[in-house]
C-alpha cells in the first residue's frame, strides 16, 4: 500500500496554476463560498477589521441607532420631552441630543422625559446604551489587548554554505520588545510533480537543524541543511521555477506577556530564492557588555560568499 | 490479565439501547440528576443559554429590579423624591422611571431624591447599577467572544475505495473565516457485542491515514484505512446494524482568532453510512491562480463509483 | 548512584506526622510565613474571597470613598455645592450624598458643584469612580467566569476485586454540566518509611488502568490493579496505618465551556478506604435510550461484595 | 559532518564581553534598535509599565481630553452652554469642568449644551468619553488580573555534596499563595570556550535529577549532579572565572489561579556560585501537624558542611 505523502491541508490535485498559497501578510490564498449567515461569527469580523473600518462602524452605530431614537421622541410629540417653551434648535435635534444624553448615560437634565412614552422610550434606551457600550468596550479591549506575534522575516530565502555542504536559510526575529518562549519553525516544500504519470501538487517537510529554542531575544537563522535525504539534494534553481516550489513556513511560540500560544505564516517563492550569500549578524556587543539588535537587519546578506560562518 | 479495552468515559456496560451516544449538535445524549444548587455554576448556564432566552433574562432583571426599588421609594413618600408638586405621571411610575434614571445611571436629575430615606436607597440602587451592568457587560462580552469552532461535516460517512483496499471517509471543514490550525481527528467505533457471553458497549480506535494536519484552510478528508488490522475488516452494511454501531468523532483545534484550543464532537450511526462512493472535490482554481472553496460542497458526492481518486 | 526517588514537591524529610498532606477541599496543609508585601497579589486574594466577604470589602470601599470625599466637600463650604438655601438634610448628608452621585455618575444634578474647589474635587471623583467600578467589574466578571471545575469524588477510596486480583479503585464525576475533555489522573501514595534506617516519606507513583478519557459524560473508575509490581502488593490495612498513608489524587482535565485547563486535587487517607466492596452503577438507559447519569451515586457502593464487574 | 551546539537562541558568536546574558529580574540584556512604530504594540507598553507611570499616563490623557473639548466650548461661545449669567467661575473654567461632567458621564446638568455647536461637541465628547473608559478599564483589569507568576530563587547557586558526589543545586519557591502545577525546570551552562581554534559561545544543557514536579506548595531543590557524563565534571572555581560561566535557569509552571502557563528566567555567574555548602530546610512540622513553610528561608544555608541530606 502506498503511504500517503505528507499534507499540511492544503490540496494535493493539479488543477491549474496557484499563484501562491499562503500570502505575504500570513493568510492563505483562499476565497470562501457558499457559507450561511450561521457560520459568520461576528465577533471574528469585528476583531479582525482594521482599525478605520472599525471605528467607522462604531460611530455609525452610534448615529443610528441615536437616530432611531430620535424618530421616536419626535414622534411621540413635543410635550413628552418638555420641549414646548424655549426651545433653542429644531425640535428632532433636541430629540436627536436627548438621545445621546440616554444612549452615554450622560443625563444632563437639560432634556429630561415628562410624559409616559418619553419616560418608557429612555428607559429601554438608557438600557440598550448600556449593553451597546458594554460591547463596544469588550470588542475594543478584545482588539487592544489581542495576542498576536510581530514575526520578522527575512526578506529573502538563502541557499547558503554551511559546514562542508548547502543549506537552505532564512532568519526570523521578534520584532517586538515581549518574550517569546518556546519558539518552534515547521518548514514545508510545495511542488507541482508528476507522480505515476498525474500531476499533482506533492508537499515534505524539510529537516530542521533545530525545531524549537528556548528564547528568542535575538535572530534566530533557521536552517534546513541540504544533505543526501533531503528532498533539496542536487536541486537548481530551474528546477525551483520548474516545479513551482513554494517554501511554506510555519512559526509557533509562547507569548509571555499575553500568556497565549501565537502562530506567525509565512511563504518564500521560487523567484524569492538567494543563492550562494550568508547573513549578516544582526547584534553587536557594546562597550557596556550589552548586547545591541538591530531589527533592520534581520535579512541583511553579507557582500561577499566568504568561508561558512556561524549560523547564529 | 486481560487488557481493559479503550474506554472513552461512555459505559461499557449494556443495560438497553441507547439512542444515540453523540447528537448531532456535538453534546451527549445523557441526562444528570442529582446535582445540587453548589454544582450550579450560573456562568456555565448563562454563556451556553440561547441569545432570545438571555436578552430576556437581562429584560426581566432590569424590569424585576426597578420594580423592587420603586416600591421601595413609592413606600417612602412623595416628599422623599420630591414629587408632591407638578407631576405629570402616577406617583409609582415616577417611582419607576427614577428607579431606571439611577440603575442605567442616566440620572436625568428631572427627578432627584430629596429626603434622607430616598438619598440612601438611590445611594444603594446606583451601586447595584453598576454592579448589575458589569456583570451583563462581561456576560454579553463572554458570549460574544467565546472561542468556539464552526466544523462542518459531511452529512454521510463513506465507505469509498481507497488505493487497493477500502477505506471509511467522512469530510470536514472549517465553516468560519478564521484559521485553524493544528488540527487533530479522533475516531472511535462503538458496538454492542457478546464478549465472553456478556453483552457490552465495545469501543475501538480507528488508525488513521494522518491524525493531524498542521493548518486546514480547504477541506479534510479524514480517512481510516479498512485493512487487516481494522475492526472493520470485512464488515458488511448489516453488521453495523446488527451491532449498532456509531462512529464518534472529536476534532480538535487551535483557533488562532480566539487564541485557545477547540474542540468539535460528532456522530455517525449505522444508517448514515454511503457505500461505494466517492466524495466531489469541493475547490477550484479560478483564473487568477486562486482557489475558492464551495462550503456547499463539503459533504457532495461523485455520481458514479469510478476509480479512486486523491483524497484531498 | 541511588535513583532518587519520586518527589511530587513535598518534602521527603521526616520530622514529624503531617496531619494529611491534601485537605478536602483540594489545598495543601502548607502554612506560609515569611513573605512581603511584594509577594501578594491583590488580584488572587479579591479572585479567592469567599462572596460575602467579597462584597463586603466591595461595600466598604465605595462606603469609605464616599466618606472621604464628602469631608472634603464638607470642608470646602456650603457655597461650593450650592447648598446654602433650600437644603432638606444635614450638610454633611448632603455631601455624602452629592458624593455618591459622583462616584456612580449618576449625577442628577439635584445638587451640583458651583464652586472651582467643589468642581476640581467632582472632576477627580468621577475619575475615581470610573476607575474604581472599571476595578469593580473585573473582579466580579474575572470570579463569575473564572474556569473551576467541580470534580465529584467518591467518599472512599475501595480495594476491590479487579479480574483475578485486587485492585485500589475510586470514582469521579464531572459535576457540572460543562463538558471536561482529555481528562487525566495521577495517583501517588505517600507513606512514612525507613529507607536506609532513616525515616523518611517516600512517594510512589500508582500505575493506573487508563491514565486519560477521552471525555467524561458519565462516571470515571480510578482503577491501580494491584499486580506483583504494584507498590501495594500484599500490603494490608495494618500496613496502610502503620506506614501513615495517604493517597494524592491530581485530576487534570480540559475545560470545553471555559477554554482552560482546569486543576483538581484529592486525597484519601489510610481511614478511608473500604476493603472488598464495589462501586453500584450511577446510570441507567430509560426508555426513550438515553443515559440518566444520578450525580448522587457517584460514590455509591454495592451491597453484597459479589463478582467483579465492568469497571466502567 | 559536525553536529550543531545546543543554542538556547542567544549567540554563539564572540565579539566581546556580554555583562550578563539575563538580568536578575528575568530580562534578557539585549538593547533593540532599528524598529518601527509598526512594531510597538501599546497593549504591551501600557501593560509592562511601572503603576505610577501608567497612572500618571491616565490622569494625563483625561486632563489633556478634557483641555481640548474646554478648548472647544469656549471657542463656540458663552450662549452654547448658557454660559451668560449666573456665572461664578471663569468661562474657561466653567468649559472645562463641563467637559469633565461629559466625559465621565456623570451629567449633573447645571452646566448644559444649549445650542447646536455644544450638543454635537457633547454628544461626540461623551461618546469618547465612554470608549476613552472602556479601554481604561480593560488595561486596569488587565494589569490586574495579569498572570505572573513570583518564583524565588536562592541567592546563591551550591556545588553541594550529593550523595557520593557533587552537584549544582539551587532552590526555588512560589513566593506566592496560589497553586503551581506542573512545574517545569531547564538549566543551561553558557561559557566562552575556544572551539576549533575560534572563540565562541557555547551553550549546554544539563541534566536534571528531575525536571518536573507535580506541584509545588514547599521548595524545590533543582540538583544537577555532576557524573563523569556532566559537562561540569572535575571543573573548578578558577575554570568557571576564566570561561565567564552563566547558568541560565528557565522556569515554567501553570497557575492553577489564572489557568494560563506561567514562565519565569534567572541566572547565576560564575561568582554567584558558593562551594561545599548546603540548604538549611525552609519548612517545619508544627504541632497540630500543619507544614509551615518560611518563605525567607529558600536561599538560607546550613552552617558547617555535615554530610550530605535529602534535597528536599
Amino acid at each position: 500500500m502506498r503511504k500517503p505523502g505528507f499534507d499540511p491541508g492544503l490540496t494535493q490535485q493539479y488543477t491549474g496554476n496557484v499563484r501562491r498559497f499562503i500570502e505575504k501578510d500570513g493568510s492563505f490564498n483562499v476565497r470562501r463560498r457558499g457559507g450561511t449567515w450561521h457560520d459568520v461569527h461576528p465577533y471574528l469580523h469585528l476583531i479582525n477589521m482594521r482599525w478605520p473600518q472599525f471605528l467607522v462602524w462604531l460611530i455609525m452605530g452610534y448615529l443610528v441607532t441615536n437616530t432611531i431614537f430620535a424618530a421616536i421622541y419626535y414622534e411621540l410629540g413635543p410635550g413628552e420631552l418638555g420641549l414646548s417653551a424655549g426651545m433653542t434648535l429644531g425640535r428632532y435635534q433636541e430629540c436627536f441630543f436627548f438621545s445621546a444624553h440616554t444612549l452615554t448615560t450622560v443625563g444632563y437634565g437639560s432634556i429630561a422625559p415628562i410624559g409616559l412614552g418619553a419616560n418608557v422610550v429612555a428607559s429601554i434606551e438608557s438600557l440598550v446604551g448600556v449593553l451597546f457600550f458594554a460591547v463596544a468596550t469588550g470588542l475594543l479591549f478584545g482588539r487592544v489587548s489581542r495576542p498576536s506575534a510581530k514575526i520578522g522575516f527575512s526578506e529573502n530565502l538563502l541557499m547558503a554554505p554551511y559546514q562542508e555542504i548547502t543549506s537552505l536559510q532564512f532568519r526570523v526575529v521578534n520584532r517586538r520588545a515581549n518574550n517569546l518562549m518556546e519558539i518552534e519553525a515547521r518548514v514545508l516544500l510545495m511542488t507541482v510533480d508528476s507522480v505515476n504519470g498525474q500531476v499533482q501538487r506533492r508537499y515534505q517537510q524539510l529537516k530542521l537543524e533545530r525545531e524549537q529554542l528556548t528564547f528568542i531575544p535575538l535572530t534566530w537563522t533557521v536552517v534546513h541543511p541540504i544533505d543526501s535525504e533531503s528532498p533539496l539534494w542536487g536541486v537548481t534553481a530551474a528546477d525551483f521555477e520548474r516545479r513551482r516550489a513554494e517554501i511554506l513556513v510555519m512559526i509557533k511560540a509562547y507569548d509571555d506577556t499575553f500568556s497565549h500560544t501565537v502562530f506567525s505564516r509565512y511563504s518564500y517563492r521560487y523567484d524569492e530564492i538567494v543563492w550562494n550569500r550568508r547573513f549578516a549578524p544582526a547584534f553587536t556587543v557594546d562597550e557596556d557588555g550589552e548586547l545591541v539588535l538591530d531589527l533592520q537587519k534581520v535579512g541583511q546578506l553579507t557582500d561577499g560568499d566568504g568561508p561558512p560562518a556561524l549560523t547564529n
